[in-house]
Protein backbone atom coordinates (compact mmCIF):
# COMPACT_ATOMS: atom_id res chain seq x y z
CA UNK A 1 0.00 0.00 0.00
CA UNK A 2 1.61 3.23 -1.11
CA UNK A 3 1.60 6.37 0.08
CA UNK A 4 -1.22 8.79 -1.97
CA UNK A 5 0.46 12.02 -2.89
CA UNK A 6 -2.59 14.37 -3.03
CA UNK A 7 -1.97 17.85 -4.80
CA UNK A 8 -5.06 19.47 -2.54
CA UNK A 9 -2.47 18.87 0.67
CA UNK A 10 -0.07 20.48 -1.47
CA UNK A 11 -2.05 23.42 -2.66
CA UNK A 12 -3.59 24.25 0.41
CA UNK A 13 0.04 24.52 2.26
CA UNK A 14 0.72 26.67 -0.78
CA UNK A 15 -2.50 28.35 -0.68
CA UNK A 16 -1.71 30.06 3.08
CA UNK A 17 1.16 31.47 1.94
CA UNK A 18 0.19 33.10 -1.44
CA UNK A 19 -3.34 34.80 0.25
CA UNK A 20 -0.40 36.42 2.81
CA UNK A 21 1.45 37.57 -0.20
CA UNK A 22 -1.61 39.02 -1.69
CA UNK A 23 -2.68 41.09 1.31
CA UNK A 24 0.77 42.64 1.07
CA UNK A 25 0.63 43.53 -2.44
CA UNK A 26 -2.84 44.78 -2.39
CA UNK A 27 -1.84 47.00 1.20
CA UNK A 28 0.81 48.20 -1.61
CA UNK A 29 -1.62 49.37 -4.18
CA UNK A 30 -1.00 46.73 -6.82
CA UNK A 31 -3.58 44.09 -7.76
CA UNK A 32 -1.88 40.85 -8.88
CA UNK A 33 -3.52 40.29 -12.16
CA UNK A 34 -3.61 37.41 -14.87
CA UNK A 35 -4.57 37.61 -17.93
CA UNK A 36 -5.55 34.48 -19.81
CA UNK A 37 -5.58 34.29 -23.48
CA UNK A 38 -7.64 31.33 -25.28
CA UNK A 39 -8.17 30.85 -28.98
CA UNK A 40 -11.48 28.82 -29.64
CA UNK A 41 -13.50 26.95 -26.92
CA UNK A 42 -11.85 23.87 -26.26
CA UNK A 43 -13.70 21.75 -23.36
CA UNK A 44 -9.85 21.16 -21.89
CA UNK A 45 -8.93 24.59 -21.86
CA UNK A 46 -12.31 25.77 -20.76
CA UNK A 47 -12.19 23.32 -18.18
CA UNK A 48 -9.00 24.45 -16.86
CA UNK A 49 -9.61 28.17 -17.16
CA UNK A 50 -12.57 27.82 -14.70
CA UNK A 51 -10.75 26.16 -11.95
CA UNK A 52 -8.03 28.78 -12.43
CA UNK A 53 -10.64 31.32 -12.13
CA UNK A 54 -12.03 29.54 -8.93
CA UNK A 55 -8.51 29.48 -7.26
CA UNK A 56 -7.48 33.02 -8.29
CA UNK A 57 -10.50 34.53 -6.26
CA UNK A 58 -9.69 32.63 -3.75
CA UNK A 59 -6.29 33.82 -3.20
CA UNK A 60 -7.20 37.18 -4.44
CA UNK A 61 -5.42 37.41 -8.20
CA UNK A 62 -7.52 38.89 -10.91
CA UNK A 63 -8.08 37.35 -13.97
CA UNK A 64 -9.10 38.69 -17.18
CA UNK A 65 -10.20 36.26 -19.89
CA UNK A 66 -9.35 37.06 -23.71
CA UNK A 67 -11.07 34.81 -25.48
CA UNK A 68 -10.45 35.34 -29.80
CA UNK A 69 -12.12 33.00 -32.03
CA UNK A 70 -11.21 29.79 -33.16
CA UNK A 71 -10.18 31.55 -36.58
CA UNK A 72 -7.68 34.89 -35.16
CA UNK A 73 -5.49 36.33 -37.41
CA UNK A 74 -1.92 35.41 -36.30
CA UNK A 75 -1.57 39.34 -36.28
CA UNK A 76 -4.29 39.92 -34.25
CA UNK A 77 -3.25 37.45 -31.33
CA UNK A 78 -0.01 39.14 -31.44
CA UNK A 79 -1.30 41.98 -31.08
CA UNK A 80 -3.40 40.91 -28.23
CA UNK A 81 -0.02 39.68 -26.44
CA UNK A 82 1.60 42.71 -27.66
CA UNK A 83 -1.39 44.98 -25.45
CA UNK A 84 -0.66 42.11 -22.50
CA UNK A 85 3.35 43.12 -22.78
CA UNK A 86 2.78 46.93 -22.30
CA UNK A 87 -0.13 47.48 -19.90
CA UNK A 88 1.30 47.49 -16.35
CA UNK A 89 -1.77 46.49 -14.59
CA UNK A 90 -1.62 43.07 -15.93
CA UNK A 91 1.56 40.83 -14.54
CA UNK A 92 1.34 37.70 -15.67
CA UNK A 93 -0.12 35.99 -19.16
CA UNK A 94 -1.02 32.54 -19.73
CA UNK A 95 -2.10 31.55 -23.34
CA UNK A 96 -3.70 27.90 -23.98
CA UNK A 97 -2.02 25.44 -26.18
CA UNK A 98 -1.49 24.01 -28.92
CA UNK A 99 -2.72 26.62 -31.03
CA UNK A 100 -4.71 26.14 -33.62
CA UNK A 101 -2.22 24.98 -36.79
CA UNK A 102 -2.72 27.36 -38.94
CA UNK A 103 -0.99 30.18 -36.21
CA UNK A 104 2.82 30.37 -35.98
CA UNK A 105 2.69 29.26 -32.62
CA UNK A 106 6.65 29.46 -31.50
CA UNK A 107 6.23 33.26 -33.05
CA UNK A 108 3.45 33.78 -30.80
CA UNK A 109 5.19 33.14 -27.79
CA UNK A 110 8.23 33.84 -28.08
CA UNK A 111 5.70 37.76 -28.56
CA UNK A 112 5.07 37.73 -25.06
CA UNK A 113 7.79 39.07 -22.42
CA UNK A 114 9.53 37.00 -20.08
CA UNK A 115 8.68 38.85 -16.78
CA UNK A 116 4.89 38.01 -18.25
CA UNK A 117 5.57 34.62 -18.99
CA UNK A 118 3.85 32.82 -16.14
CA UNK A 119 3.24 29.36 -17.74
CA UNK A 120 6.91 29.40 -19.03
CA UNK A 121 6.33 29.53 -22.62
CA UNK A 122 9.08 32.14 -24.62
CA UNK A 123 12.32 31.46 -25.11
CA UNK A 124 13.36 33.34 -22.88
CA UNK A 125 12.04 31.25 -19.91
CA UNK A 126 13.17 27.77 -21.81
CA UNK A 127 16.62 29.33 -21.75
CA UNK A 128 16.42 30.45 -18.09
CA UNK A 129 14.97 26.72 -17.09
CA UNK A 130 17.72 24.84 -19.29
CA UNK A 131 20.28 27.53 -17.64
CA UNK A 132 18.93 27.90 -14.33
CA UNK A 133 19.46 31.43 -14.45
CA UNK A 134 16.21 31.80 -13.15
CA UNK A 135 15.01 34.16 -16.02
CA UNK A 136 11.00 33.56 -17.17
CA UNK A 137 9.37 31.57 -15.10
CA UNK A 138 9.20 27.05 -15.71
CA UNK A 139 6.18 25.59 -16.74
CA UNK A 140 3.60 25.47 -14.11
CA UNK A 141 3.00 21.80 -14.24
CA UNK A 142 7.11 20.77 -13.90
CA UNK A 143 6.94 22.88 -11.25
CA UNK A 144 4.23 21.52 -9.38
CA UNK A 145 5.62 18.18 -10.12
CA UNK A 146 8.83 19.23 -7.63
CA UNK A 147 6.21 20.89 -5.55
CA UNK A 148 4.73 17.61 -4.62
CA UNK A 149 8.15 16.23 -4.25
CA UNK A 150 9.53 18.59 -1.56
CA UNK A 151 6.40 19.06 0.43
CA UNK A 152 6.49 15.36 1.26
CA UNK A 153 9.79 15.26 2.19
CA UNK A 154 10.99 12.82 -0.44
CA UNK A 155 14.50 13.14 -1.40
CA UNK A 156 16.15 14.43 -4.65
CA UNK A 157 19.42 15.00 -3.93
CA UNK A 158 21.39 12.24 -5.42
CA UNK A 159 18.25 9.71 -6.08
CA UNK A 160 17.81 8.43 -9.43
CA UNK A 161 15.32 10.02 -11.58
CA UNK A 162 13.58 8.24 -14.91
CA UNK A 163 11.64 11.20 -16.77
CA UNK A 164 8.98 9.48 -19.54
CA UNK A 165 8.24 11.66 -21.72
CA UNK A 166 9.99 14.51 -23.56
CA UNK A 167 8.12 17.20 -24.42
CA UNK A 168 8.64 21.19 -24.54
CA UNK A 169 5.41 21.60 -21.78
CA UNK A 170 6.61 18.87 -18.81
CA UNK A 171 9.52 16.41 -19.61
CA UNK A 172 12.30 18.43 -20.60
CA UNK A 173 11.96 21.12 -18.13
CA UNK A 174 11.13 19.05 -15.54
CA UNK A 175 14.41 17.04 -16.17
CA UNK A 176 16.12 20.35 -15.92
CA UNK A 177 14.22 21.26 -13.10
CA UNK A 178 15.16 17.42 -11.41
CA UNK A 179 19.22 17.93 -12.36
CA UNK A 180 19.43 21.54 -10.82
CA UNK A 181 17.67 19.94 -7.96
CA UNK A 182 20.97 17.17 -7.84
CA UNK A 183 18.68 13.81 -9.14
CA UNK A 184 21.01 11.83 -11.40
CA UNK A 185 18.33 12.27 -14.40
CA UNK A 186 17.33 10.01 -17.42
CA UNK A 187 14.98 11.30 -19.99
CA UNK A 188 13.30 8.19 -21.60
CA UNK A 189 11.07 8.39 -24.74
CA UNK A 190 9.08 5.71 -27.07
CA UNK A 191 13.03 5.29 -28.37
CA UNK A 192 13.97 4.03 -25.65
CA UNK A 193 15.01 0.16 -26.05
CA UNK A 194 14.46 -1.29 -22.50
CA UNK A 195 12.02 1.29 -20.06
CA UNK A 196 11.26 -1.12 -17.98
CA UNK A 197 15.13 -1.48 -16.77
CA UNK A 198 15.54 1.93 -16.52
CA UNK A 199 12.21 2.70 -14.53
CA UNK A 200 12.83 -0.14 -12.46
CA UNK A 201 16.38 1.14 -10.99
CA UNK A 202 15.20 4.73 -10.42
CA UNK A 203 14.04 6.14 -7.13
CA UNK A 204 11.91 8.43 -8.98
CA UNK A 205 9.50 8.07 -11.82
CA UNK A 206 7.87 11.19 -13.48
CA UNK A 207 5.59 9.53 -15.99
CA UNK A 208 4.46 12.35 -18.36
CA UNK A 209 4.60 10.69 -21.55
CA UNK A 210 0.84 11.29 -22.51
CA UNK A 211 0.18 7.54 -22.70
CA UNK A 212 -2.78 5.85 -20.91
CA UNK A 213 -1.54 3.81 -18.33
CA UNK A 214 1.73 2.68 -19.69
CA UNK A 215 3.21 2.30 -16.48
CA UNK A 216 2.42 -1.03 -15.42
CA UNK A 217 3.42 -3.19 -12.07
CA UNK A 218 6.30 -5.08 -13.86
CA UNK A 219 8.09 -1.70 -14.29
CA UNK A 220 8.45 -0.57 -10.92
CA UNK A 221 10.20 -1.51 -7.72
CA UNK A 222 9.28 -1.30 -3.78
CA UNK A 223 10.42 2.11 -2.09
CA UNK A 224 10.25 4.74 -5.33
CA UNK A 225 7.69 7.17 -5.68
CA UNK A 226 5.33 7.61 -9.26
CA UNK A 227 4.75 11.29 -9.86
CA UNK A 228 1.75 10.96 -12.48
CA UNK A 229 1.64 13.96 -14.86
CA UNK A 230 -0.56 12.36 -17.20
CA UNK A 231 -4.27 12.78 -18.67
CA UNK A 232 -5.11 10.56 -20.76
CA UNK A 233 -9.18 10.59 -21.71
CA UNK A 234 -10.35 7.26 -22.19
CA UNK A 235 -13.25 5.64 -24.37
CA UNK A 236 -16.09 5.73 -22.20
CA UNK A 237 -14.88 9.65 -21.18
CA UNK A 238 -13.23 9.17 -17.68
CA UNK A 239 -9.85 10.34 -17.14
CA UNK A 240 -6.80 8.23 -16.30
CA UNK A 241 -2.68 9.05 -15.94
CA UNK A 242 0.19 7.27 -17.51
CA UNK A 243 0.73 5.17 -14.71
CA UNK A 244 -1.62 2.28 -14.14
CA UNK A 245 -2.54 3.00 -10.91
CA UNK A 246 -4.55 -0.06 -9.92
CA UNK A 247 -1.78 -2.29 -10.34
CA UNK A 248 1.27 0.09 -9.57
CA UNK A 249 0.12 1.23 -5.99
CA UNK A 250 0.23 -1.77 -4.39
CA UNK A 251 4.05 -2.08 -5.02
CA UNK A 252 5.55 1.03 -4.71
CA UNK A 253 5.92 3.28 -1.67
CA UNK A 254 4.22 6.88 -3.11
CA UNK A 255 2.30 7.80 -6.17
CA UNK A 256 0.25 10.35 -7.02
CA UNK A 257 -3.47 9.86 -8.48
CA UNK A 258 -5.24 11.27 -11.20
CA UNK A 259 -7.44 13.07 -10.70
CA UNK A 260 -6.47 14.57 -7.77
CA UNK A 261 -2.43 14.90 -8.55
CA UNK A 262 -0.24 17.42 -9.88
CA UNK A 263 -3.42 18.70 -11.45
CA UNK A 264 -4.73 19.91 -8.32
CA UNK A 265 -1.19 21.65 -7.90
CA UNK A 266 -0.65 23.36 -11.31
CA UNK A 267 -2.97 26.39 -11.41
CA UNK A 268 -1.83 26.90 -7.29
CA UNK A 269 1.82 27.00 -9.16
CA UNK A 270 0.29 29.84 -11.42
CA UNK A 271 -1.06 31.73 -9.42
CA UNK A 272 2.64 32.15 -7.66
CA UNK A 273 3.96 32.82 -10.57
CA UNK A 274 1.57 35.69 -11.34
CA UNK A 275 2.27 37.16 -7.63
CA UNK A 276 6.03 36.51 -8.13
CA UNK A 277 5.90 39.00 -10.93
CA UNK A 278 3.58 41.36 -9.11
CA UNK A 279 6.09 41.78 -6.87
CA UNK A 280 8.69 41.64 -8.72
CA UNK A 281 7.31 45.42 -10.60
CA UNK A 282 7.61 46.14 -6.72
CA UNK A 283 10.89 45.73 -7.07
CA UNK A 284 11.73 47.54 -10.25
CA UNK B 1 42.18 -2.83 -27.89
CA UNK B 2 39.59 -0.50 -28.23
CA UNK B 3 39.22 1.57 -32.04
CA UNK B 4 40.75 4.61 -31.64
CA UNK B 5 38.75 7.20 -32.55
CA UNK B 6 40.82 9.74 -33.52
CA UNK B 7 39.48 13.55 -34.17
CA UNK B 8 41.46 14.43 -37.49
CA UNK B 9 39.59 12.16 -39.37
CA UNK B 10 36.52 14.05 -38.74
CA UNK B 11 37.61 16.71 -39.03
CA UNK B 12 39.15 15.89 -42.46
CA UNK B 13 36.28 14.76 -44.04
CA UNK B 14 34.53 17.99 -43.19
CA UNK B 15 37.48 19.99 -44.82
CA UNK B 16 36.86 18.96 -47.81
CA UNK B 17 33.30 19.62 -48.12
CA UNK B 18 33.40 23.05 -46.48
CA UNK B 19 35.86 24.26 -48.74
CA UNK B 20 33.49 23.20 -51.65
CA UNK B 21 30.93 25.19 -49.36
CA UNK B 22 33.28 28.28 -49.44
CA UNK B 23 34.18 28.30 -53.28
CA UNK B 24 30.47 28.50 -53.53
CA UNK B 25 30.25 31.49 -51.67
CA UNK B 26 33.22 33.65 -52.79
CA UNK B 27 31.37 32.95 -56.70
CA UNK B 28 29.02 34.73 -55.19
CA UNK B 29 30.56 37.53 -53.61
CA UNK B 30 30.68 36.37 -50.07
CA UNK B 31 33.89 36.12 -48.04
CA UNK B 32 32.63 34.16 -44.89
CA UNK B 33 34.32 36.28 -42.25
CA UNK B 34 35.03 35.03 -37.92
CA UNK B 35 35.18 37.87 -35.40
CA UNK B 36 37.19 36.06 -32.41
CA UNK B 37 36.73 38.38 -29.65
CA UNK B 38 39.51 38.05 -26.76
CA UNK B 39 39.73 39.50 -23.24
CA UNK B 40 43.64 39.16 -21.82
CA UNK B 41 46.33 36.95 -23.32
CA UNK B 42 45.12 33.24 -21.14
CA UNK B 43 47.09 30.97 -22.65
CA UNK B 44 44.90 28.82 -23.52
CA UNK B 45 42.70 31.17 -25.57
CA UNK B 46 45.72 32.41 -27.54
CA UNK B 47 46.47 28.52 -28.28
CA UNK B 48 43.03 27.93 -29.39
CA UNK B 49 43.09 31.09 -31.28
CA UNK B 50 45.65 30.41 -33.33
CA UNK B 51 44.54 26.74 -33.89
CA UNK B 52 41.51 28.48 -35.63
CA UNK B 53 43.11 30.32 -37.31
CA UNK B 54 45.03 27.65 -39.15
CA UNK B 55 42.26 25.89 -40.05
CA UNK B 56 39.80 29.09 -41.23
CA UNK B 57 42.96 29.64 -43.62
CA UNK B 58 43.04 25.92 -44.72
CA UNK B 59 39.31 26.32 -45.44
CA UNK B 60 39.34 29.88 -46.59
CA UNK B 61 37.46 31.43 -44.08
CA UNK B 62 38.48 35.11 -43.32
CA UNK B 63 39.47 35.87 -39.09
CA UNK B 64 39.47 39.17 -37.31
CA UNK B 65 41.18 39.16 -33.83
CA UNK B 66 39.74 41.76 -31.15
CA UNK B 67 42.00 41.27 -28.73
CA UNK B 68 40.83 43.45 -25.95
CA UNK B 69 43.06 44.47 -22.66
CA UNK B 70 42.23 42.00 -19.39
CA UNK B 71 40.63 45.04 -17.35
CA UNK B 72 38.44 45.72 -20.62
CA UNK B 73 35.21 47.70 -19.52
CA UNK B 74 31.82 46.37 -19.86
CA UNK B 75 30.58 48.85 -21.77
CA UNK B 76 33.42 48.73 -24.23
CA UNK B 77 32.79 45.12 -24.44
CA UNK B 78 28.72 45.03 -25.23
CA UNK B 79 30.40 48.19 -27.88
CA UNK B 80 32.40 45.72 -29.73
CA UNK B 81 30.11 42.68 -29.64
CA UNK B 82 27.11 45.34 -31.02
CA UNK B 83 29.44 46.26 -33.33
CA UNK B 84 29.95 42.74 -35.22
CA UNK B 85 26.30 42.30 -35.08
CA UNK B 86 25.82 45.15 -37.17
CA UNK B 87 28.48 44.18 -39.61
CA UNK B 88 27.15 42.92 -43.06
CA UNK B 89 30.94 41.62 -43.48
CA UNK B 90 31.09 39.56 -40.83
CA UNK B 91 29.10 36.72 -40.09
CA UNK B 92 29.97 34.71 -36.86
CA UNK B 93 31.58 35.53 -33.56
CA UNK B 94 33.62 33.33 -30.88
CA UNK B 95 33.75 34.57 -27.66
CA UNK B 96 36.48 33.29 -25.43
CA UNK B 97 35.11 32.36 -22.01
CA UNK B 98 35.06 32.51 -18.88
CA UNK B 99 35.35 36.58 -18.83
CA UNK B 100 36.78 37.97 -15.97
CA UNK B 101 34.89 37.60 -12.64
CA UNK B 102 34.07 41.53 -12.77
CA UNK B 103 32.09 41.16 -16.01
CA UNK B 104 28.71 40.48 -16.37
CA UNK B 105 28.98 37.24 -18.69
CA UNK B 106 25.84 36.60 -19.23
CA UNK B 107 24.77 40.26 -20.46
CA UNK B 108 27.51 40.09 -22.71
CA UNK B 109 27.14 36.51 -24.51
CA UNK B 110 22.81 37.74 -24.89
CA UNK B 111 24.31 41.22 -26.87
CA UNK B 112 25.62 38.70 -29.59
CA UNK B 113 22.55 38.16 -32.03
CA UNK B 114 21.48 34.61 -32.12
CA UNK B 115 22.73 34.35 -36.43
CA UNK B 116 25.93 35.12 -35.32
CA UNK B 117 26.46 33.16 -32.12
CA UNK B 118 28.80 30.36 -33.86
CA UNK B 119 29.55 28.85 -30.21
CA UNK B 120 26.30 28.52 -28.71
CA UNK B 121 26.51 31.29 -25.76
CA UNK B 122 23.05 33.47 -25.99
CA UNK B 123 20.29 32.50 -24.61
CA UNK B 124 18.25 32.50 -27.86
CA UNK B 125 20.66 29.78 -28.91
CA UNK B 126 20.12 28.06 -25.80
CA UNK B 127 16.44 27.85 -25.70
CA UNK B 128 17.57 26.61 -29.46
CA UNK B 129 19.14 23.70 -28.30
CA UNK B 130 17.10 23.28 -25.13
CA UNK B 131 13.69 22.99 -28.07
CA UNK B 132 14.99 21.92 -30.56
CA UNK B 133 14.33 24.49 -32.81
CA UNK B 134 17.27 25.18 -34.17
CA UNK B 135 17.20 28.98 -33.50
CA UNK B 136 21.13 29.87 -33.23
CA UNK B 137 24.04 27.12 -33.27
CA UNK B 138 24.90 24.51 -30.67
CA UNK B 139 27.90 24.59 -28.61
CA UNK B 140 30.96 23.48 -30.65
CA UNK B 141 32.51 21.18 -28.77
CA UNK B 142 28.85 19.60 -28.21
CA UNK B 143 27.94 19.36 -31.73
CA UNK B 144 31.73 18.04 -32.05
CA UNK B 145 31.37 14.67 -30.19
CA UNK B 146 28.22 14.19 -32.17
CA UNK B 147 30.09 14.27 -35.32
CA UNK B 148 32.88 11.72 -33.64
CA UNK B 149 29.92 9.20 -33.36
CA UNK B 150 27.92 9.97 -36.84
CA UNK B 151 31.43 9.82 -38.78
CA UNK B 152 32.47 6.23 -37.03
CA UNK B 153 28.82 5.42 -37.12
CA UNK B 154 28.31 4.35 -34.21
CA UNK B 155 24.42 3.80 -33.48
CA UNK B 156 22.81 6.72 -31.31
CA UNK B 157 19.19 5.97 -31.82
CA UNK B 158 18.29 3.60 -28.92
CA UNK B 159 21.42 3.76 -26.98
CA UNK B 160 21.89 4.65 -23.52
CA UNK B 161 23.81 7.54 -22.93
CA UNK B 162 26.03 8.42 -19.65
CA UNK B 163 26.81 12.51 -19.44
CA UNK B 164 29.13 12.76 -17.33
CA UNK B 165 28.80 16.89 -16.41
CA UNK B 166 26.20 19.26 -16.83
CA UNK B 167 27.54 22.47 -17.80
CA UNK B 168 26.46 24.75 -19.92
CA UNK B 169 28.97 24.21 -22.49
CA UNK B 170 29.27 20.58 -23.02
CA UNK B 171 27.01 18.66 -20.72
CA UNK B 172 24.09 19.92 -20.85
CA UNK B 173 23.82 21.15 -24.69
CA UNK B 174 25.66 17.26 -25.69
CA UNK B 175 22.24 15.82 -23.47
CA UNK B 176 19.92 17.81 -25.59
CA UNK B 177 21.21 16.44 -28.58
CA UNK B 178 21.84 12.84 -28.04
CA UNK B 179 18.41 13.30 -27.15
CA UNK B 180 17.39 14.66 -30.10
CA UNK B 181 19.30 12.00 -32.36
CA UNK B 182 16.46 9.54 -29.69
CA UNK B 183 19.45 8.12 -27.07
CA UNK B 184 18.24 7.41 -23.71
CA UNK B 185 20.46 9.60 -21.80
CA UNK B 186 21.23 10.25 -17.82
CA UNK B 187 23.17 12.93 -16.69
CA UNK B 188 25.22 12.36 -14.29
CA UNK B 189 27.40 14.84 -11.90
CA UNK B 190 29.62 15.57 -8.64
CA UNK B 191 26.24 14.15 -6.53
CA UNK B 192 25.88 11.45 -8.39
CA UNK B 193 25.58 8.71 -6.07
CA UNK B 194 26.43 5.42 -7.60
CA UNK B 195 28.70 6.73 -11.01
CA UNK B 196 30.04 3.39 -11.99
CA UNK B 197 26.39 1.53 -11.55
CA UNK B 198 25.19 4.16 -14.71
CA UNK B 199 28.45 4.47 -16.45
CA UNK B 200 28.79 0.42 -16.58
CA UNK B 201 24.78 -0.10 -17.92
CA UNK B 202 25.52 2.61 -20.70
CA UNK B 203 26.29 2.06 -24.58
CA UNK B 204 28.46 5.61 -24.69
CA UNK B 205 29.73 7.50 -21.92
CA UNK B 206 30.61 11.18 -22.25
CA UNK B 207 32.99 12.17 -20.40
CA UNK B 208 33.06 16.02 -19.80
CA UNK B 209 33.20 16.89 -15.80
CA UNK B 210 36.57 18.07 -16.35
CA UNK B 211 38.08 16.23 -13.93
CA UNK B 212 41.30 14.40 -14.51
CA UNK B 213 41.29 10.79 -15.23
CA UNK B 214 38.10 10.59 -13.53
CA UNK B 215 36.38 7.87 -15.72
CA UNK B 216 38.55 4.57 -14.55
CA UNK B 217 38.51 0.83 -15.62
CA UNK B 218 35.91 -0.73 -12.92
CA UNK B 219 33.42 2.14 -14.57
CA UNK B 220 33.20 0.60 -18.12
CA UNK B 221 31.90 -2.19 -20.07
CA UNK B 222 32.77 -4.42 -23.31
CA UNK B 223 31.65 -3.15 -25.39
CA UNK B 224 31.31 0.75 -24.92
CA UNK B 225 32.00 3.99 -27.21
CA UNK B 226 33.57 6.24 -24.68
CA UNK B 227 34.04 10.09 -25.78
CA UNK B 228 36.36 12.13 -24.14
CA UNK B 229 35.63 15.65 -23.67
CA UNK B 230 37.72 16.44 -21.14
CA UNK B 231 41.05 18.69 -21.17
CA UNK B 232 42.93 18.78 -18.00
CA UNK B 233 46.24 20.31 -17.06
CA UNK B 234 48.61 17.89 -14.78
CA UNK B 235 51.15 19.35 -12.52
CA UNK B 236 53.92 18.39 -14.66
CA UNK B 237 52.20 20.41 -17.47
CA UNK B 238 50.54 17.45 -19.44
CA UNK B 239 47.27 17.44 -20.56
CA UNK B 240 44.75 14.57 -20.11
CA UNK B 241 41.07 13.69 -20.09
CA UNK B 242 38.74 12.63 -17.94
CA UNK B 243 39.23 8.89 -18.83
CA UNK B 244 42.14 6.81 -17.53
CA UNK B 245 42.80 6.03 -21.06
CA UNK B 246 45.54 3.09 -20.45
CA UNK B 247 42.96 1.44 -18.03
CA UNK B 248 39.88 2.03 -20.05
CA UNK B 249 41.04 1.59 -23.04
CA UNK B 250 41.81 -2.40 -23.38
CA UNK B 251 38.12 -2.79 -22.22
CA UNK B 252 35.76 -0.99 -24.07
CA UNK B 253 34.87 -1.07 -28.29
CA UNK B 254 35.70 2.27 -28.92
CA UNK B 255 37.73 5.25 -27.14
CA UNK B 256 38.68 8.89 -28.05
CA UNK B 257 42.38 9.94 -27.01
CA UNK B 258 43.29 13.36 -25.36
CA UNK B 259 44.55 14.96 -27.29
CA UNK B 260 43.94 14.09 -31.01
CA UNK B 261 40.28 13.58 -30.13
CA UNK B 262 37.16 15.82 -29.64
CA UNK B 263 39.11 18.72 -29.79
CA UNK B 264 40.37 18.71 -33.23
CA UNK B 265 36.99 18.56 -34.26
CA UNK B 266 35.99 21.50 -32.59
CA UNK B 267 37.56 24.20 -34.90
CA UNK B 268 36.10 22.70 -37.88
CA UNK B 269 32.73 22.84 -36.69
CA UNK B 270 33.07 26.32 -35.60
CA UNK B 271 34.63 27.04 -39.43
CA UNK B 272 31.31 24.90 -40.35
CA UNK B 273 29.10 27.41 -38.21
CA UNK B 274 31.01 30.65 -39.79
CA UNK B 275 29.86 28.96 -43.26
CA UNK B 276 26.22 28.30 -42.19
CA UNK B 277 26.23 31.91 -40.95
CA UNK B 278 27.42 33.45 -44.46
CA UNK B 279 24.94 31.06 -46.06
CA UNK B 280 21.93 32.40 -44.11
CA UNK B 281 23.07 35.60 -45.41
CA UNK B 282 22.50 34.40 -49.00
CA UNK B 283 19.20 33.10 -48.65
CA UNK B 284 17.26 36.33 -46.98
Amino acid sequence: MANILLGKDVADQMLVKLIERVVHLRERGVEPTLAIVRVGERSGDVYYERGAQKRAEKIGVRVIVHALPHDVDQDILKQEIEQINDDDSVHGCLLFRPLPAYLDEAEICDTLCAKKDVDGISSASMAGVFTGTGEGFAPCTAEATLAILKHNQIPIKGARAAVIGRSLVIGKPVAMMLLAEHATVTICHTRTVDLPAVTRESDLIIACAGKAEMIRGDMVAPGQTIIDVGVNETEDGKFVGDVAFEEVEPLVANITPVPRGVGSVTATVLMQHVIEAAEQTLEL
